[in-house]
């Protein structure tokens, strides 16, 4: 049984097949933010602290923090928020850059164990990235293209996230601290892609026994009722394998599913979260009465 | 792979590995139902008309028909009902009875290759039952429970549902033509309920090559938020084999939960049948909803 281990200086988190769900809050990113990509190149980063505040109150576990933003200086700004948001909330953070000196500046900041996001399996990303890895003793994602690209064959994914673990096992690295991201791709395009996507996942899991993450709402992309839909996949890819994702905790669909997904693959034991989570309003004085008529009938 | 063939005078529809989810709506049953049991009763089936109408306007692509009424003529109210609903839609039906006199009287009023619901491991059962879809040329649910009860050991209900396969096949039953229902057990009672069903669902599908089906609301039993569970659920089960469900089909979230999984599993080309439930309504040229889009996907 794989886990990996992820910290803060105050709070343990870890990903595993035994263990819940992992949501990796995916907010704190420029990325298509035209308003944040302003504020944070300028050094305003309340919006990165309410992001922080808003997405651990929704109930992600970690946090992914990225700074890429163009022509700003990113190593700078990504310590910064690391920082900031370290001294804002305790969960812990995956350090979310394509520059290496960024995620460089981000390990140096960083206090704990944190997700390293990412390596790929192109040769000059793998012999710069892993090295951070060991040094830092931290964990990375890796996704799994490399320099020929994304294949749409779910074998050469494998082949190429089975060539990274083995990489990182030459530089000292364990399986247990590579995550590997399987690239989800949009059904609306390749219709096969959920179908494939299961298959990839149940081979990480049983032949590489890694972790995975992915960023989930790929899947949907130009499809309508995308957060329906997301609602049905991300299910499904837990049933596969899937042990963590980085997305969007505001989303009561999604985060619903995923509680829903740790109940079905018993790791909420007694439904405890998830009664926590749904009983009824008049229920919470301390009745708990679904629960003990499920029991009830067990016994009958 | 396993294609389970039902039909109606008019159409057919296929219950398989690789073809869109057969949801067999459950409403058409007296039990629990006191209003809907004293109209049957006394042969009013105005509300056995409607439901029919409504769960096949909802997308049911076959329907469940009960009449178990303590101390009422079941064979003749059962017989009547299929014949009424088989005037109604035109969709196939499930034939649900405990009494083999009324499975007898049911597969007599029906025109085409129904369901019979259901045989299960017993000795006297099985001896009563399967002569009756020999005789009848149908298919039947088969319960793997036996005389020692519902074992919470999936590998005892897979040895039951083994026994039944190997019994319809000395009948001259092929495999198709039965479909296992694995039993859904409370996960608030048992809280592997789910990771078993998964793996149970995986050996019926790739070592015993069957169809299966189930009453997958008993496994939010007890719990709150009921509908949300399920709608979790029920994608997990279709990724590890589930092929239909007895089910209602007028609940929104369980609705979305299965064309979300067709889509996952690559069983809706094109994402068309997903598409058209749910792309924005100024879209919807033609509206008049929920029935043709129920045929159009039965069809396809």
């Amino acid at each position: 049984m794989t886990e990996t281990v992820l910290s803060s200086a105050k709070r343990e988190v870890v990903i595993g097949f035994e263990r819940p769900f992992v949501m990796i809050g995916e907010r704190i990113n420029p990325t298509g933010r035209k308003l944040l990509a302003e504020e944070m190149a300028r050094g305003d980063y309340n919006r990165v602290v309410a992001d922080a505040l808003a997405q651990v109150a929704a109930g992600a576990q970690m946090l992914d923090v990225n700074a890429g933003i163009p022509l700003a200086d990113e190593p700078k700004i990504l310590a910064e928020c690391i920082k900031l948001v370290q001294e804002t909330v305790d969960v812990p953070l995956s350090i979310d850059s394509s520059i290496v000196a960024a995620l460089e500046a981000g390990l140096a900041a960083y206090q704990g164990k944190p997700l390293l996001n990412s390596v790929t399996g192109e040769e000059e990303r793998l012999e710069q990235v892993l090295p951070l890895v060991k040094k830092y003793d931290c964990a990375v994602i890796a996704i799994s293209n490399d320099e020929t690209g994304i294949s749409e064959d779910p074998d050469v994914r494998y082949a190429v996230a089975k060539k990274i673990v083995e990489r990182a096992a030459d530089h000292g690295i364990s399986r247990a601290n590579v995550v590997v991201d399987p690239l989800v791709m949009p059904v609306g395009a390749i219709n096969d892609a959920g179908r494939q996507l299961t298959r990839l996942l149940r081979r990480l899991r049983e032949e590489l026994q890694v972790n995975t993450s992915c960023g989930a709402s790929n899947f949907s992309f130009g499809l309508p009722n995308r957060r329906g839909l997301g609602a049905a996949f991300l299910p499904m890819m837990i049933g596969a394998g899937l042990t963590s994702a980085i997305m969007n905790p505001l989303h009561a669909e999604d985060l619903q599913a995923i509680y829903g997904a740790d109940v079905v693959m018993g790791n909420d034991p007694n439904c405890a979260a998830w009664i926590r989570k749904y009983r009824e309003p008049s229920a919470d004085a301390g009745a708990g009465g679904g629960r003990r008529e499920g029991r009830r009938r067990a016994r009958g």
